[in-house]
């Protein structure tokens, strides 16, 4: 008993693990604006010239930005969930969420990478390479709820729609990971196939519950 | 029942969403000071030096900062009246939530733009579009709520004052469009514009109370 | 009733304020950082060079960085101690609590400031005015709840304790208006008032509570 | 009891004091990604440069944030299986604390230096001193605790572990300071170092769970 008060090592408190990570998020989505920088203008009160700058320089940036987000709120999503059908934190799954958050917290850099060198296809494929390895991370979480069922909410019920979660969530990495190959036949065919697999996972979230109309 | 917990597309926590939301405007409120750039001054001791720097270089963005981050409050406190309203989230209400807090977090950039281009009117609009847009979000909420009434609250009652609400909350977006729009005639009509509305919203709160005493 | 509900004007959420202002306290007190560049060297590798620079430019940056985090954490407390004695909030309280919070938000910019130009009287007064601002944006929510009894906790008692606690929270910004004024003497008085000032206010705490053993 | 109510100098809300730190720990554990600058390229689309450029200049910087990032995280867990022992915070508990969020919040500054200047002995050895103050500031809230048994929860026990745990909490400060003093032998001994001690205290915590299988 007193071993279980001292070292701590099983049980994490969920409400502040929750709250950390939904810091992290909320920071790193807002962050990403910094990286929006106002454009040098040659006539500070032109609105033409400046309506030119927004749209050579500043939109390439602007629509990483957006796609960023929305990603981001979609990793969101899936972290809510994940942590919806936990019962308790131990310590392998606080470091598992440890690394969602370490690849969450470094889309900055690639979304910067992307929005500096639109054309660049390293540049473009490490935007997708981050984003499939923040997805393998909450697949690790996933299955090792799966296997730590003690972990687990009682009301969670897995036969019949295991397989079908884990290829739903494996789905993620794996569109990243071929979005990201492409950039080296052509970089915008990732960069548009970025943007589609974000649409798809917004709408997929609302299709799935018409299906389920239950859950309304 | 399964499914109500596996896919849990239905209903979301409401406290997690709030913190998430929470967070992110309490960091856009407070990244707009890293605008405010310390300027460079030739006699380093100069106090009168410093003071016309601070009246010249600094003064026009500290009154964007000041009127941004009052506006971000009150945007707050719509948001906090409506989630005040609403018994549980669905993913719907959820991308409309993500809706508010994209444009709430893109508010950096054109506090910016007219922070440094005071006098072009595109900058000066762009504000007030952005503004519009994320009280154009809010009213998507509040009429996605009045049209899913299981969503909301048993003690709200709308039979009168749905029009009454819908009226004042699209009266914010209408407004703001009007001051982009009188940028093109001169910047400082809508920047003035922008401080009213800023000022308006901010006493309509404190009037409204005065005419429901029951809610001191 | 349902005017209580649509118009929630009167009362809000105390936990989503608290989260709101918590979260902005913790970002002003880590973004103070920000303003610690690392020195440029002519030697990378060198030491002592390192070490030369970090004692001319990097100090006395430290220096205001230290105070700033720690007046800030003073603020906190006194904003913590305020709000534990609060039922509710009401309107006119939220806005007394964002001029706390817009204060707050400020100082990152004559911390900035008195980093720059330590020896610009104007610089480190301003500092100074921008805290006595935030000491009285915290006495005007003490002074509206002594008014307002009914927003006050009941287990709340003023009498004998009002003048006092009014004296000792008016006591905050006269000493910082006092060590602003002293700048134009020597901005060192007024830097080594503000120093003195903040380690002041850290030990009242702790003597204070001394004085109450029953808050043990 | 008013006094109580009034002079709340011996008790604060320890869910307010924890989303205070926890808001701190998770802003400085992602300000770190804003180091990491996009390098410039001669050749905007070229994969090749861009590829160089990140393994020279961005590797070192990427190698500090990851260290970085897991050891700030390390810290949360201790400060969060700390928290968990304490029934309350009082004052000094509260300023203790605010010492621990100092040192984490200077972490960004010897992280730049260090990935600024990778061969620099200075550079090198403070990042290992600040982190010794931070476990050194955790200590002491660990000693006040053991000293005011009043103010931990009934079901902590320190027969037998009081030894073990200070030995153990003391261990992590020496052995940063170690690393931190190897760096004027030689700059690459102690990152080496620094990141072995992350390594450790990560798999330290699960091992250890492993011994204690009723904390499951």
């Amino acid at each position: 008993m007193s071993e279980n008060v001292l070292f701590k090592y099983g049980v994490f408190s969920k409400t502040r693990v929750e709250a950390f990570s939904d810091g992290i998020f909320a920071i790193i989505v807002t962050l990403l604006i910094l990286e929006l920088k106002v454009p040098h203008l040659e006539h500070p009160g032109s609105a033409q010239e400046l309506l030119r700058a927004l749209g050579t320089l500043v939109l390439p940036k602007m629509l990483s930005w957006v796609i960023s987000f929305l990603t981001i709120c979609i990793i969101w999503v899936n972290h809510h969930r994940l942590f919806e059908m936990l019962k308790g934190i131990n310590i392998v799954l606080f470091w598992l969420n440890v690394m969602v958050l370490l690849f969450v917290s470094f889309i900055p850099f690639p979304t910067a990478l992307v929005g500096d060198y639109p054309r660049n296809p390293l540049a473009v494929a490490s935007y997708g390479i981050v984003m499939a390895c923040a997805g393998a991370a909450l697949i690790a979480i996933r299955l090792y709820g799966f296997r730590h069922r003690e972990l687990l909410k009682e009301t969670v019920q897995f036969v019949g729609y295991q397989k079908e979660m884990v290829l739903a969530f494996v789905f993620g990495p794996v569109l990243y990971l071929s979005a990201a190959g492409l950039a080296f036949a052509h970089p915008y065919i990732s960069f548009t196939m970025y943007a589609l697999i974000t649409v798809y996972f917004m709408f997929s979230f609302v299709i799935q519950k018409a299906h389920h109309p239950s859950n309304g």
